[in-house]
């Protein structure tokens, strides 16, 4: 009798529900798993001959970078500035050459090794996967983060797109008027050894496309540059109806778990075999443009 | 007397020898620490206005796959051929249109799923290091690869620059008339769900800094391309003075050691905190121009 309920139960359930892809999940997300980005958190670098690429501050994580940071790009500092830089599967960099404009009194010319901070008020999503690199990775205030609970410290990581300060050798570490930005395999081992300061949120074709420099460590030959900057400015800088806005979403949601979970778990009709996991940097934090108060769910 | 005879020893003894960069032992390799790639196992394209990109195929882990691959090459299936796909922090993909050239009759039309192969005979060598995706990782016949001992079977893995079988849906496995290559992180979640067949050697830029397409996944809209291919050959079918020569380092080396552990503990004068570890893809197993006699060590 239990049997044959059983065989009837099967025959009335309906087909199990297709699992959701990872951009499925984003796609349906409730507006509770999004955060807004603060506008003196965004800025924009517009491009000679039109484009421009969106970069996310991090101030929890650098906050002495990235008010140095936010005070050059107030004063104009990168306005005229050039990327030089374009190495094959490494990063992509631009700033100021010698005798570029002064640098405003409030940048701190010798910054504090931000190049991690306490573990404390982080509380982090724990990836659930494991890592060549630090004994734990996840995620924390929408940014991708190792820590070691021995030390309590953590830091930001390596990933495609993360941008950082450039710096000459230790112990100097960067005023911020030079910046590079990620554009390959994800490059761990500058974990914990340079400042990272934020992310590219919109336009990385616009660093990631260029040809790459043709000397040592991609550098592009003298007189010559991948392309010309005409102007960074905050969000918080531009009049308000011009300002972008963005959301990450929050990695302490439910959400975020799940996307997490579909990544490492792939069941789109195209796989086969689902990995049964994934790395940190294989689960970039999705970041979108703020839907119009009309489309938000 | 001990005490003074060590410090005499200590102010005796040279300084420490500083630690060889990864660069530097791979500068100061040994000749036995290469292998010849074999001119049937190098694929040279030449592009329309220039350029060219250099593949090493992998027939040890895709041989019907990569005998379709010489096959088509040897026919010029691919001359005039387009690059029709560059996704950011994806791939780059190329082939031939509907409609294209007569593929050759040795041709297998639906070759087997060569996503994985027997362990035996590989005999990798472990990274050392934890992987997300895999029980265990490592190098083997000079190709990073991925195995589980509970199965015996084998993979070859999504690294950057690694090159791959465009696909349909499963069972279809691609004949190999599309290819791909990856100019992003590692996509390692492909792992088992697609044919590898090589990697990029030499001209990978050719292929990472195109423009990124407009439409979804990265294809070029309707009647653009980002790059047209003049010709696709075989270095073995090439008059022997024009043929590319490359060598891979042997990932059974000492110095293959060497350098895994130089990347995973990086102690130039610019790192402060070696990483103690290293992920398979940002352990790329090095490649060069075959030496001229006179300078072969």
């Amino acid at each position: 009798m239990t049997l044959l309920l059983a065989l009837a139960a099967a025959q009335a359930a309906p087909a199990a529900p297709k699992p959701l892809t990872p951009s499925e999940i984003v796609a349906q997300s409730p507006a509770t798993a999004w955060r807004e980005i603060r506008p003196e958190d965004l800025m924009v670098i517009d491009y000679q001959g039109g484009g421009r690429t969106i970069i996310e501050l991090a101030p929890a994580f650098a906050p002495v970078h990235v008010a140095n940071i936010r005070a050059l790009a107030g004063a104009g500092y990168w306005n005229g500035a050039s990327i030089y830089r374009v190495q094959d599967n490494y990063v992509t960099q631009w700033g100021v050459n010698e005798g570029g404009p002064a640098v405003p009194a409030s940048v701190v010319k010798k910054p504090p090794a931000e190049y991690d901070r306490p573990l404390r008020g982080l509380t982090p999503r724990p990836l659930g996967y494991s890592d060549a690199y630090a004994p734990r990775v996840g995620h924390a205030l929408g940014w991708p983060v190792a820590w070691n609970p021995a030390t309590g410290r953590a830091n930001l990581t390596h990933c495609y797109g993360m941008v950082g300060v450039g710096r000459d050798m230790a112990p100097d570490t960067g005023m911020g008027g030079e910046l590079y930005a990620v554009i390959g395999h994800a490059p761990r081992h500058l974990d914990r050894n340079i400042a990272l300061v934020g992310r590219l949120v919109e336009g990385i074709e616009n660093m990631s496309a260029l040809p790459r420099g043709t000397e040592a460590l991609g550098i592009y030959k003298a007189g010559t540059v991948a392309r010309m900057i005409a102007a960074v400015r905050l969000a918080s800088a531009m009049p308000e109806a011009e300002r972008p806005r963005f959301q990450a979403m929050n990695t302490a949601s439910a959400t975020f778990s799940s996307y997490v979970r579909a990544r490492a778990n792939r069941k789109d009709a195209f796989f086969n075999i689902p990995s049964g996991g994934v790395d940190l940097c294989n689960a970039p934090v999705p970041v979108r443009r703020t839907p119009a108060p009309s489309s938000s769910r």
